[in-house]
């Protein structure tokens, strides 16, 4: 294998991959990149065996590839990113020699670094799905961006490190949940009305695959298998493996009806439960209280040891009874922070019972539902 | 105590003194602020009785500090720092009521805390020392920043923590190693000729020194005493306990004379060292090989697991023999990110003898010394 290639574009496309490459594994061939070079194209893969990407760069101008000779080599991901991201020169020579041995040149540098065989890297899951789904990119991105960050993060019950992703009627919904909040979200999509999905993708493939979507309008084509899901956006290709199992019933626990609804200016409500968090302590749920009384909001917490703070926020409109509740101030914050809505409706259903969060006017928007804390 | 301030003035003071706010103690005082206001400034100090920062904001129309009622206390830095910077107000009103609880207002936020009796709080070191010096901030900085990263980080030797300050003969000189590399630099002071110093201060006290230190050419008031030393910039008051001991001469270590000199452009050697140093293995002290030959310096490492690298180095000018050495990449790439000259010389006597490196065209600037990995 002979290619040159400007700097930049390999570095870019070995950046891309990297997300996939393992981290903790016996197995060395995984903590490498393979790159592979056709007559038309190089390609670069990471597969950690649960995470695949792959991107692809044709030669032409533009990327500065000229490919002498087509060949593959796998080589170690981690020193291959440094040695690019500090090679001297706009152009890199990489040319594999006998035994893997690859050399890199750029400028007065010579790297000689060793490589594995190609034949050693596994290979990616082949997918024929019979159906394909065709999403907006920024949309995919701001549906995982407003509900992924609420999967558990602990492996008691591995099912709800997943997103439940299903497809049916056309539409599509993103619903993640720890047990304590949960975070959904059903978008309409133009697609046949059979078409119907229901899996579990892993969070945390989810939220790397939004760190790789463009934010441009280009159409992320999706597949699934029974047992993996393919992502490709562009000249990357993006697999996870999905989760086994049945994701819990969500729908039954979102409140239908409520007692009391507020309009509140996010900032204000976000910037007074981030000023009351910071008495709340950390071994009583980062506890704030919250109380509707008329037309005002009163946001407070205590500790014995640092004290109190009381905070109001004013009420956009209000409908129903007044409230005083309790919760974990961060689930509060990660809901208000996944929305960038100008006002939100807090919706509850007296003290003990789970309360939601959506966007006020924008029904597509995602729905937040949080459990308070129960005080005496 | 009860006084306004506008919020970005209280929160840079803060900032300005969280230094020296102690992180690791038992003694609660410790790990707060000591606020007191005069009828006509507020100070802020923190001290965790090695270093000491103070700083002082006059009662005016742009500080926007207006005090009520003079008095002093001491809140807990970190909440006090997290609340301030996130009050939703530019003014903020504090007031001590009784039991030391302070009320912070600002906007609709209202914040009791905690506060402890200001009488608890250590005294700082009183220094009348007979003699003060004067040196503009920037050339403070700049002493700090070519010399104070070579000080030793183990405990060993405690007086190696370390820098070395002395001044005599109108010359003040800064030196740091931590026994493999050396970094010294002095420069001539107008003061009087009999002005003499000899005092070793604690090298992280230094670099937090050089972290407040304005870039304008202010004028910083340096004081010595047998235990302490002050840095007075502005309204900011710096102390720092001297480490106890005998600095060891240094000067007999560093050659008068050398078999080869060459001269390089500064980027292009630190980009070669840095590129060589990704193949060279940390349990071998990161070690990269120099081969000055005729007019060309080959720069290289090599590591049985990864492969090697050679790159070629252009010689600007060389005196004296041919050479080859090698070193811990670290150390050469520390010595050449603390200049900012665009050529550099390195001074070698054999491949056995500590080596230097010096600006090109400017003494007053750091000698670097560097002592060689031996090899076979």
């Amino acid at each position: 294998m002979q290619f040159t290639i400007r700097q930049n574009t390999l570095l870019n496309t070995i950046q891309t991959v990297s997300k996939a490459v393992a981290v903790r594994t016996t197995k060395q061939v995984l903590t490498g990149i393979l790159l592979q070079a056709t007559e038309k194209e190089l390609t670069a893969t990471a597969y950690d065996l649960d995470l695949g990407i792959q991107d692809t760069v044709p030669a032409n101008e533009e990327t500065g590839l000229r490919i002498a000779q087509p060949g593959q080599i796998v080589l170690p991901a981690r020193l291959l990113t440094d040695l690019v991201r500090k090679l001297p020169s706009s152009e890199i020579q990489v040319t594999v020699h006998t035994n893997y041995v690859t050399e890199i040149r750029a400028g007065s540098a010579q790297f000689h670094i060793h490589g594995i065989d190609a034949a050693e890297f596994p290979t990616l899951p082949v997918l024929h799905a019979p159906e394909t789904l065709q999403i907006s990119a920024p949309l995919l991105k701001d549906i995982i961006h407003t509900t992924g960050f609420a999967i558990s993060t602990v492996e008691a019950r591995p099912i709800l490190t997943g997103v439940h992703v299903e497809c049916k009627n056309q539409a599509l919904t993103f619903t993640a949940t720890d047990g304590l909040r949960l975070a959904t979200r059903t978008v309409r999509l133009e697609i046949p009305e059979e078409f119907a999905w229901n899996v579990v993708i892993p969070g945390k493939s989810l939220n790397e695959l939004a760190k790789i979507l463009p934010d441009d309008e280009q159409v992320v084509v999706v597949q699934f298998t029974d047992t993996h899901c393919l992502f490709q956006s562009g000249s990357t290709l993006f697999y996870t493996r999905l989760i086994e199992g049945t994701y819990p019933d969500t729908k039954r626990i979102i409140p239908k009806t409520y007692q009391t609804e507020v309009a509140v200016v996010l900032d204000d409500m976000l910037g007074a439960i981030d000023r009351a968090s910071l008495i709340a302590r950390e071994r009583e749920n980062h506890m704030v209280r919250m109380e509707v009384h008329d037309d005002v909001i009163n946001v407070s917490s205590s500790s014995p040891e640092l004290g109190h703070v009381l905070e109001s926020v004013g009420v956009v409109e209000k409908t129903g009874e007044d409230l005083f509740i309790a919760f974990n101030a961060r689930y509060v914050m990660d809901a208000l922070r996944a929305s960038s809505a100008a006002e939100v409706l807090f919706r509850f259903n007296g003290a003990n019972q789970p309360f939601t969060i959506v966007t006020r006017g924008d029904e597509s928007a995602a729905l937040q539902l949080i459990s308070p804390v129960l005080v005496r």
